[in-house]
């Protein structure tokens, strides 16, 4: 009985500059689908793991289901006997691109059974597509990292427009989840639908300044350019002491710290691994003496996005 | 008698995609200023041409002299006996940095005739300043390129934070001037204070988009990245039939087309000298056909900024 186990990585989307339009991938942690032979025709999810029983069954309102439902749609092989199973290895909520993950698992997962019909470009719209059925709008900035992997642009996400960003060798982050939940659909709602004009000019700077200095490695320029004039100022509210975090971070030398995606999760970019720990130590320090439960990790950049595990 | 002549170009402001904070310079026109040993203590112009009479030969109200007076300061050399030509090489009033040409070549005049005790970036705060006494505002989207050639970001005005990105081989610009009058303040007081949320997000995928395609070559993202959803659609208005020009620009191929700073000039990014002449003759023919006058030319991309001329 053929069966394939595959990854794909939590992301960071935003990235401070990049409001829907930049996401970087982790090493870790990620979700991992398998997908087998199945015994009837059609895909069905037989198991879901680690999901304390949030998740549903049903493939066509399940992301990683309905992800790779869209693929087999696409080579007309809808009743091809299949069975996936989701293990969740990371929290839903946290900010850390969950339901991305899990599209791009399923979608990856059986494009990599059926040996690759497409490539990952080609199968980038059916996990967009899946995401959508979970988070409601289309945008890629969790979903093409945590495909293709490292920094990745989305120039539109009307024409899936992307760039594969260079990675500097020695980016790494520092990640801050604070146990409190934010709501996706309230972290958009609070968002004002203008932004002031010299915001705008100020974070269009930012955004082609971050985008050079990733070209460059140049990471101080990296450091002068992550700050997020337009989104972070509306969110750090839904955040408990969101900025005293913050400025424990860019003491400790962050190059830059904001929200990951929707939050709570927060990241600090950093040029190496032990600021990136000293962070995570201080922040997790903090967090303890004011009484929030968090979890406060580092990773690398996980630059080759999802892959198969066997 | 010691004598030097220098050269500074004009420039495209704002370049579609970078409101404020991006411009490129063209080999040609441009401003030339001498310099020479003088009679008496203290800077003078004795000489201004090509500016039908409009420039003040104050220099604590010419740009070029305020400019160059600047850096003079900087040395405690104000008293030191010197002249100053301005020779006008382009209009005045036509979006092409006419003043941004004038006070980079006032100051990078005094520079050369000093024997360059400062860099060009050093340089460069005196220059804006002196654009501001003409201008307004305190930016450097076009004194930036005028000084130090090729297509430069901006990410700060107020931390004069700039980045010289890479120029591409074969870009080349054709420029359309139809002989009508903005004034850059009527331009900028049309311009709403806020920027709605969705043209923030793809015009912020635009900018990136455009400068991740100057580090890589990428013609056709270049094209697809060189839009302006936020200034052009208000700033249009002001130039009769500018979307007419532009499609015609389009059709013959340009990567893109928008207005020149504050217009009315406008101009198309193209990838080879053939698409830009046929754009500059194609357009002029067109003006030519409803009654407006204009110059339309072809420039390369100057990418050495203000030069010695002798």
């Amino acid at each position: 009985m053929k069966s394939i186990r595959v990854f794909a990585p939590a992301t960071v989307g935003n990235l401070a500059v990049g409001y829907d339009i930049l996401g970087v991938a982790l090493e870790s942690p990620g979700d991992e689908v398998v997908i087998k032979e199945g015994y009837r025709p059609g895909l069905f999810i037989t198991e879901i793991s680690g999901d304390s029983g949030k998740l549903t069954r049903d493939i066509l309102k399940n992301t990683a289901g309905y992800a790779a439902r869209q693929l087999l749609k696409k080579l007309g092989l809808e009743d091809m006997p299949l069975e996936m199973e989701i293990h969740k290895k990371m929290k839903m909520g946290t900010g850390l691109g969950s339901s991305a993950a899990s599209a791009v698992a399923g979608v990856y997962g059986v494009n990599a059974f059926l040996d690759f019909p497409f490539t990952k470009k080609e199968i980038l719209r059916f996990a967009v597509e899946g995401e959508q059925i979970a988070d409601g709008a289309f945008h890629a900035d969790n979903v093409a990292p945590s495909l293709l992997g490292g920094i990745v642009l989305i120039r539109s996400n009307e024409e899936m427009d992307i760039i594969e960003l260079p990675v500097p060798e020695n980016l790494c982050l520092a990640m801050v989840y604070p146990h409190i939940e934010i709501l996706t659909s309230e972290s958009r709602a609070i968002l004002k639908d203008t932004v002031a004009l010299n915001d705008f000019i100020g974070q269009t700077g930012n955004i082609a300044a971050f985008t050079s200095a990733l070209y460059t490695s140049d990471y101080a320029m990296l450091g002068r350019s992550l700050q997020d004039l337009v989104i972070e100022p509306q969110r750090a509210q839904l955040i408990p002491d969101f900025y005293k975090l913050k400025d424990i971070a860019e003491s400790a030398g962050a190059l830059g710290f904001s929200i990951s995606g929707a939050g709570p999760s927060m990241f600090a970019l950093c040029d190496n691994m032990e600021t990136a720990e000293k962070i995570t130590m201080s922040n997790k320090r903090y967090l303890d003496s004011v009484g929030i439960a968090s979890d406060c990790f580092t990773s690398g950049i996980n630059t080759k996005g999802a892959y198969l595990i066997n």
